[in-house]
């Protein structure tokens, strides 16, 4: 089934056969909600299908699937409005220094896109995701690498795609599919493919990357790779709360078996009683948590070598240790270690790096200093979270420094809650500093179309030949730019 | 004179410093206006330094200085209007799937920013540049590494931005200033530095590029290093006006003697007798020329080696053949190919590279399939022109299609003028498809500040806590997207 070199060329090639066809705006608006009708039509079958390849289960997969069509949904509403195309229109203008001519810049597709699915999450970041919708509105056809984990889905899932594509005259090249690691390789490197998303580990992300960078024509490598996500409890808030906190802790921390890119994976909490309260909260709760089962059995072997090797540090504790049971199951734990620990390079920097699955550390911290060390420390993050009291978090006390000594750290600050549940939303931002992307951009909500797009601008065009995009009567009704002022 | 690792290391430790100190878009406004005073009021010792170390004389040195001076403003007045923060706020909305959060997006700076000079241009592209202006503008400190052309002028800018930072209580150490070649590479690896601008070969360009990509932490290098600048003369067009064409093309081509990266450096001219009559024109006008100097020695071995090497194809012509004067002087000229040889891969390809230096090839087509052909071949320009007949910009026969073809070229696309001359403005795009630029950003214009700032996300934050910028009641009158509406 994995697909050879010539296979991946005529994938592309297919691919940019049909970058025509999506010039149209409202083609690709109908077919990106076609394509959610049909999934939703199918969804019986793909749940199932999903279900027999992955051991997400049918509720979660079913609720996946519902934010897999929403967002292809919330994008299509986007193309439609047209605020992406980022129209700016300069009329000549003598006074500047130089001079002005008629400038009209939009922004155009950049041409087929690489899609590297992830395994964790087999329709939302995989064939018919976020990187594969976004990429369709902005007018960029798309072949998918499919994960190895679900091949027969992914199979699937790009048929239904096609047969929306066609109901809108759009060829079905338009989403092709390759499987296999050497074809997800051809595929970066093919000279007809000008972009790649990618979700997935820091390793393969990194290949990947690099690949993208060292091409005679380097292109854009939008990866999302790895993410501590820290969570920073002060100590009012422990005081205030922590028996909520650790209970709110140990759902987040065990949603999905803790395979979310967005798992908290180090909490910084007070060394004192209020800690010691939060700790056994915590300790109750993940206690309290069935066992689950993990995505199969190289996720399994890894999460249990990757607990023993951070339990077996000296100062490390396991209140509860995570256990294997039969198969992929596994029961979730945490470790606990001296927040000093982790404030100077060693030994304890493992705890500073991601172990997927359902653990996380909690490193006690003495003072404010100490915490803050530890932050600093920290690699990039796709999310940073602190708890504050009801003080704090009306202005009193570290509140407002705090929020700004977290947002070096992350693409999204929480406040209060927890960074498991990514919504899609246009004032979302699912990205963060390396390795969390390897870029600025966000591969969640209504901005990651931005991801496929590069201006142009038209010098001295006559309106005959100008797209309606950028006439100066605005047919489209687009918001825009114009000699200066934001027009919406 | 050239910085040490020491050295090099102490200037991006005191940029970082400073970040703080930009942090207030107001501040970054004052600063800005403030430089371009300063610089003025220093005019005439600048073009004076400008003049002893590169050839390009006290005219255009005095017009790119206020060039230089207007982007500092244009920045300034896109820091007050603060559109380019991109705020979204999406209040919570539990229709959506999954729900969404209150969710406050906007941009923030990335941080240290690496700039490399041009020769080129001493003032609008080195230490008081566009890189430098958006980044300033953007918060970002910047430490340039100097262009070795130019190092005492480098200084004196440089001084002058201090001075004009200082009366804002701005640090002195947010412009950073080092010299040589190994500075420029300690200065791309360094951890505390967060992107990088450049202007200037493919070769060096590349490899800074590629340095920049394989750090640890990769950062984004927006660079532009080389451009061939295409022009298409229909057959209409040369019938129409010939002599204009050609008069205008050798007024393009040699301006600046040739050392612009938007010189027009391959024309597909028509083979026929419009065409004789443009190259007629052509080889009138270029006669006329003066000669003119080049940059330094380097520049003039270049320029001569590479018109050499060219015009020993066999069937190349040279109507006017550039010469070799006193000094660094050199005067223009211009070759002729069949169209054909070009059509396909082979030694012609020279032909199909960049020629720094007052020269172009002009390649006769037989018809629009050769033309094209020729055209498919070119490697990612900053810029593409076409020039049509009266009845072709009137949108009769090719001209929409043409400029469709021509648009996959280049970053910016021209009908009826010629590329030399950008202007700075909020519509301008400078970059385009690799090797023209390494990214899809612009490096003259508004939208260049994009390239310094990464988005960041609130989630749940309490009023209290968030900056001014993110609050409901918009107390700065920002634009912004405010639960899916757009308000300006």
């Amino acid at each position: 089934m994995e697909a050879t070199a010539q296979e991946v060329d005529a994938a592309v090639r297919a691919a940019d056969q049909a970058r025509g066809a999506l010039t149209d705006r409202a083609v690709r608006a109908a077919f990106l909600r076609t394509a959610a009708e049909r999934l939703e039509a199918a969804k019986d079958q793909l749940v199932e299908a999903a279900d027999a390849e992955t051991a997400l289960g049918p509720v979660r997969l079913t609720g996946e699937l519902a934010r897999t069509c929403y967002q292809l949904r919330a994008f299509a509403d986007i193309v439609d409005e047209g605020a992406f195309l980022d129209v700016v229109i300069n009329h000549p203008d003598d006074t500047a220094t130089p001079p002005i001519p008629d400038l009209r810049r939009y922004k155009v597709p950049l041409g087929v896109v690489a899609v590297y699915s992830a395994s964790n999450f087999p329709f939302a970041f995989s064939v018919a995701g976020g990187d594969t919708a976004s990429a369709l509105a902005a007018g960029c056809p798309v072949v998918v690498k499919a994960h190895p984990d679900h091949p027969a889905l992914s199979e699937l899932v790009a048929k239904v795609l096609r047969t929306a594509a066609k109901a809108h005259g759009v060829p079905a090249g338009v989403v092709g599919l390759v499987h296999g690691f050497e074809a997800g390789i051809a595929l970066i490197e093919h000279p007809l493919v000008s972009a790649a998303g990618f979700t997935g580990s820091v390793r393969g992300g990194r290949a990947l990357f690099d690949a993208a960078a060292a091409r005679p024509v380097p292109i854009p490598f939008h990866g999302e790779l790895g993410s501590l996500n820290p969570v920073l409890i002060t100590e009012a808030a422990a005081a205030e709360r922590a028996e909520a906190i650790g209970a709110g802790l140990a759902g987040s921390m065990t949603l999905g078996v803790g395979q979310f890119c967005v798992k908290p994976g180090l909490v910084l909490a007070p060394a004192g009683a209020s800690g010691d309260r939060l700790v056994k909260s915590l300790t109750d709760a993940v206690s309290d948590t069935d066992p689950g089962v993990l995505l199969d059995h190289r996720m399994r072997d890894n999460f249990l070598a990757g607990v023993a090797e951070r339990a077996e540090l000296p100062e490390v504790d396991s209140p509860v240790t995570p256990g294997a049971g039969g198969e992929h199951t596994v029961s979730a734990g945490f470790l606990t270690v001296p927040a000093g620990k982790l404030a100077q390079e060693g030994t304890y920097d493992l705890l500073l790096e991601e172990c997927f699955g359902p653990v996380t550390v909690v490193a006690r911290y003495e003072d404010e200093a100490e915490a803050k060390a530890v932050l600093s420390r920290l690699p990039g993050n796709l999310t940073a979270t602190v708890h504050l009291s009801t003080e704090e978090a009306a202005g009193q006390g570290r509140g407002p420094e705090l929020l700004a000594e977290l947002t070096p750290l992350a693409g999204r600050v929480l406040v209060n809650g927890w960074p498991t549940g990514v919504a899609v939303a246009p004032a979302q931002h699912h990205g963060g500093p390396y390795p969390a992307t390897t870029s600025t951009s966000t591969s969640v909500g209504g901005t990651a179309i931005e991801r496929w797009l590069r201006p142009v601008v038209y010098q001295g065009a006559p309106e005959a030949l100008l797209p309606p995009e950028l006439r100066d009567d605005n047919p489209l009704g687009l918001p825009r730019r114009f000699n200066g002022r934001l027009e919406r």
